[in-house]
């Protein structure tokens, strides 16, 4: 099975604006050179230079459970599916959402036609997401997060344990993924893919670190 | 003297994706015939489209108050700047801030060179906002928003009150603006300008409307 | 089967401070006399008063998720539990925590000993929440809240759905309960009883409210 | 002059229910002897108990801005002022508000007679929560909190900064305080005194600590 590699751009210099079309111009040739499907995230006010300009699917960051209306600063589903965006994360821990608007964020997202990524902490809360039937679960230890060691290896039991808790939504894992090795582990678990951030943006060479990744797909 | 009038865009479907772009183009030839300054407020998905193809000043709805980081599905200033936009909306109602997040979120937008208008909802709180020196703040009585009743009628006293806590900050009113007479009004009253939504967004012809509102000038 | 009354003091004149004891008095003259058991549900800085000198259990209205430490403004479940509380609401409508929040409460919660009832807002929330095995959970559809209709007449199906989204957690239902009747409906649809506030703390004479309420049991 | 000494409980275990009601009354006898002012500011769930039982000031860690009515699970002025806090802290870094909840706040602490010490985290926002007219301004540089380094000493300018931005407006200083040498310097630069917390309660010997903080008086 191919793993589905999903790349959060997070508000780093090295993936804003210019350099947020230039990550995912890289992202897709080792997409196209390795068959890998690679999803890009960029910031909400880069989603649409992005997805005109390079050809890989890309997912927003954040969207609000809000439907058209007066909601000003907000991130409206309709908006990011206008501008190019074929999914969203939601709840990521870097931004997190009341068990309500999860929900709402949810069903806002599939009414605009949006894939989800519902990004939980434990077990406990990837069932109470899996629960919500969003098309993915993204797992993420918060202790293992830019702690460098990946979640497959630290913890192989919380992956396992999401897979199972998540009852046939597919499951995500991130936090420490750097490496080919830690995707092949993610896998074997019973996770479909991973989602990573800085072992790749904040690379030295983001296409060599991508295509080490994929390499054992 | 002519106002700015700041059209804030919010999550309306008729100011979102390709009627964020219409109704910007609206607006630029109302700016370009009547010689009066108008800033639009898209969705940050927006702020790409709008600024490439409409020339007029374009202000995002909101910024958080961070710097290149792992902040996942934050607003980041340097984002909006790059995509295009000259200022931003900081603490709007609808999108309130902590205050030390409206000083820093100040500050963000200052280091990427946006100007700001800090939103706020009576005296108190805009002598607070205004001694953070944003460009402009924006008074907006809480239970006249969405009224109809223009608070540079409805309550002279808040508008002129404000304008002397601010202390040399300049001063846009907002809250129930829909005709030329409220902007004459709130000029009258010291403002700088307005700050309005749906008097124009949802207006049956929101041509006509935006020139009504700019035809004392 | 005898149902179990919540009453929610909220913040009421009618139910903080010395008027929160008498209120805590009045239901367990009510509670002795029926044997309903009812469980009162004082402000935080309520809850030393009301249970030292009413022999009720005694509930808090919101916990936070937290363990010892610098989390000042916050609610410490061991602080909950010396000061005489046997259980705690956990995001209410009035106070939504995240989805990882509402875990990590329920979580504090048990820690010290309290019972838990997690509110949610409809039948996917609901399943969300009982996946993290509270002792109940509370459904309130946000539109009947403080509409005067019962959500156990308005939309039967809601409170029967969400009993069997629960799986086996118990259900409490509010919104709109104020009658005998209310509360019978709600226990014919599976529900094990109710959460309610104004239709007691408000009522003209609330002992006859609160014997009305347990009168068909 | 004498300094004001406000010793924050927080939600350690050390100060928790029959703890808080011990520090307290540590804190009376180190009161009484020295003829030093210290306020104490436990839990909202321990304040009825120590303020019944030791006679010494109490405050709040946090009040919302709120009136009577349907608030579950927030902090109303009117029950802590009913409980036994004559005061309150409002926007502690550990629980900040929004501008608009600071400003509410501080009214409804005002309304119900307690008195009020917003916190802050520079000179912008200390001159913004001083255009407010609490009571107090307690500063706290949010990279010296828990550092063990005594603002007054790591920068005694943003202390003087403070009083100069506060305009009449009482400054307290907080963030590394723990010796008596820290609350002088703090007066010299022209504070009315400290707020601290860990440097009294997580001592080996609370008294001994409390007693060298108030030495120099």
């Amino acid at each position: 099975m191919k793993p589905l590699i999903v790349l959060n751009f997070k508000t780093y210099a090295e993936s804003t604006g210019a350099n947020a079309v230039k990550l995912a111009t890289i992202a897709r040739k080792v997409a196209t050179d390795s068959g890998v499907t690679i999803i890009v995230v960029p910031q909400t006010a880069d989603i649409f230079q992005v997805s005109h300009q390079v050809e890989l699917p890309v997912y927003a960051q954040h969207v609000d459970g809000i439907k058209f209306g007066g909601h000003t600063g907000h991130i409206l589903a309709e908006a990011l599916a206008e501008a190019g965006a074929r999914g969203t994360l939601i709840n990521h821990s870097e931004r997190r959402l009341q068990l309500a608007e999860v929900d709402a964020a949810n069903e806002a997202a599939k009414r605009a036609k949006l894939e989800t990524i519902v990004c939980t902490n434990n077990i406990a809360t990837t069932k109470a997401a899996a629960s919500l039937r969003p098309d993915y679960v993204a797992i993420e230890p918060p202790e293992l997060i830019g702690s460098g060691i990946p979640v497959s290896k630290a913890d192989p039991a919380v992956v396992s344990g999401a897979v199972d808790a998540a009852a046939g939504v597919k499951v995500l894992c991130g936090a420490g993924i750097s490496k080919g090795g830690d995707v092949k582990a993610a896998l074997e678990l019973g996770a479909d893919g991973v989602l990573l951030a800085s072992g790749v943006t904040k690379a030295t060479d983001p296409e060599a670190a991508l295509r080490g990744l994929v390499a054992f797909a």
